[in-house]
């Protein structure tokens, strides 16, 4: 178990490193920046890597809601659930911290501009009400929950399932970011509300609330679908 | 069966969600917005992980012109062409009105506005006449359903067709974005021209009928280019 | 032996319209153009979609100095380079008739301004000499042969060699679009060039000679470092 | 060991060519330039293409990092490091001779510029402390040698290693080109540091230092987490 746990501390710090940090560091650099196509694809890609990398170990799951919608769709014992989330956020805050790090090496860095937070209303980047963002997020985490059911059913080809998984989440920013900064994952969304603004900390409920019942329904739904 | 229709729905609402979506919300947020390039891959990324998710469910078609066009390409019975369009549409037509949703959650939108719409004449992102309209549909189809053919062909590399086919569709819109908005899609045109201005409706008939003809057209190529 | 041509003909049809078209249509469409990555990844997916779906027919090479490559590689049967280049000039100039019929839908379209048409000199993009063009057009299309007789070979993984191969002519573009708006494809660059300024055909002979001279070079080089 | 020693160079020739040739010739170029996401994409394409082009010649390592780390990691013989780093650095000088002979072939070109060098301080493009940079490179190479690791382990799904090892090296570079313009890949510094000012020599051996640390550590942190 402490392999798996340790496999999910390192996977989940490389999720928040590569897409906040990518987000943090490179999404404004210039009138050449990466911009929101490249923070989604740097989310996207943090998934398909490490799933190549420890998906054999632990299942890479890199986030809550993904380890409590499979538990809910059957395919992962309610008793590792908590250990999991527990590495999932040790691994997200370090990787805010050493993110923190090396952004304050530059001059002028501040992380209470956002830091790559989710927010709603005035801190959504778009202006999104709370009801825009809850629906967003719940439906985002929904379909990436069916997707993983999907992708890692048993008549699903073989070792197409990280690259599914990861454009997913790909696909997810690239819709959803100037909605709510796009969280469908509570350990990215405390990993850098710990180090930003204290906003990020009082809106971090809804950020855990949507994505966990999204996660939920969406593996209920395959279930339905999938009649098994 | 009715897995199947399911499964084209909420397959179909993700095409929408996510290709409409992404065109809606993040196409032009701002000077670090998807842009075209971003709305592009969005539509391939949600074939490429819905077919990873629901490909051993029900094929997903997500789209009339491919169950019809698969259908003259000797690949689907036609007795299910119709509820097959007919579930499309309404996980078309969900997602459209998902997206009005959230995207309302926002000071200023207004769905007349464009609200991701296909069009041609004054109505075409780039000023393209019907004729060239109709013949990029024409070709795009065509060349969408020649690939889908040769990629599920029983000789092409197992696993690999989701990937094939979502590509193609990304391609597709790197082409055709600003002649048409591109749609190769009738239930995706329809999905968004409900919520948005009245031309958008009147101009329908074109991507009904140049996606069936181009499908059907390049389906049958893919017949006698194979030789079986 | 007519369908392998007839293969070639549609591959390299979608070949020059996906790249070149999404050159001309939408690389440039605004601020939220697709820009020179755009253009990239268009010709990588037109390369990746094709060889999915036609690779089993005729190994979908599109491209003269591909299938001298290959022969000089020792895979490819001399009979047969002659049929398959006359099917891919036809497919090009095919698609840039259509290319131009659809970019002529447009108020203020004037194929004379580019056309995505190769040069060198003052009619590379950013004005490189004649000199730098052919040594980056044999470079990139010694290792695109390279690649490819590697990535074919029989000790390859199945299946990936169409990824590699289009992410090649990818990559290729993301380098030298800037030094000669990128060849390596003598078929590609006539299928425009007879549509574009005449300057455009008076420079083709350089984009035929460095591609074919390169594509040897990278297929020997294969060969010795191979051993076999 | 001649072979491998060949496709070594070739592979890092294409490394370097691909990558900095990228940021060199393209990244920049007017408005539609493909900007520090299409660089990323380059250097990551670059492995990716070559991987599946002579992994199964030399395993493709392209990087002294690479060497010494999977030496560290138990799986490359500690007898063949120098000769592969040695092929490693004449492939990467080659292709910064040649990268330099085309980029003189326009107006304007000016190596002391930057010439894609890797630097800190006053020479990170953001302007990032020694200290930031260290961190960075090291965390980013431990993270490359650890899913190399993980992605080339016997129960990881065969065929997917060069895909999952070269997205990786280009969510590297999404994240991290402002902090130190990105090596974690000592081959490559000296490749272009060579052609360009003399601070970029003289910056040199933290991109030796960090990511041979680095590498090795990732690499430890596999085995201990592997358990085997």
């Amino acid at each position: 178990m402490y392999r798996k746990l340790a496999a999910e501390l390192i996977g989940t710090f490389w999720l928040v490193l590569g897409g906040c940090g990518s987000a943090v560091l490179a999404a404004n650099f210039g009138e050449h920046g990466i911009g929101l196509l490249g923070v989604a694809l740097a989310f996207g890609l943090s998934v398909v890597t490490m799933a190549y990398a420890i998906g054999p170990i632990s299942g890479c799951h890199l986030n809550p809601a993904v380890s409590v919608g499979l538990m809910v769709g059957g395919r992962f014992p309610a008793a590792d659930v908590l250990p999991y989330i527990l590495a999932q956020l040790v691994g997200g805050l370090l990787a805010g911290g050493a993110l923190y790090l090396i952004a304050s090496g530059a001059v002028g860095f501040d992380a209470a501009s956002g830091f790559a937070a989710n927010g709603y209303g005035d801190h959504s980047p778009g202006g999104y009400s709370l009801g825009a963002v809850l629906l967003c997020e719940v439906i985002m985490t929904a379909i990436f929950l069916f997707v993983i059911m999907g992708a890692t059913d048993r008549d699903a080809p073989a070792g197409f399932a990280p690259l599914a998984i990861g454009l997913t989440l790909a696909l997810i920013h690239l819709i959803s970011i100037p909605v709510s900064n796009t969280s469908v994952n509570p350990a990215r969304s405390l990993a850098v509300a710990f180090y930003a603004a204290p906003w990020a900390l009082e809106q971090l409920w809804a950020f855990w609330l949507a994505p966990l019942v999204g996660g939920s329904l969406g593996a209920l739904v395959y279930r339905v679908v999938r009649g098994r």
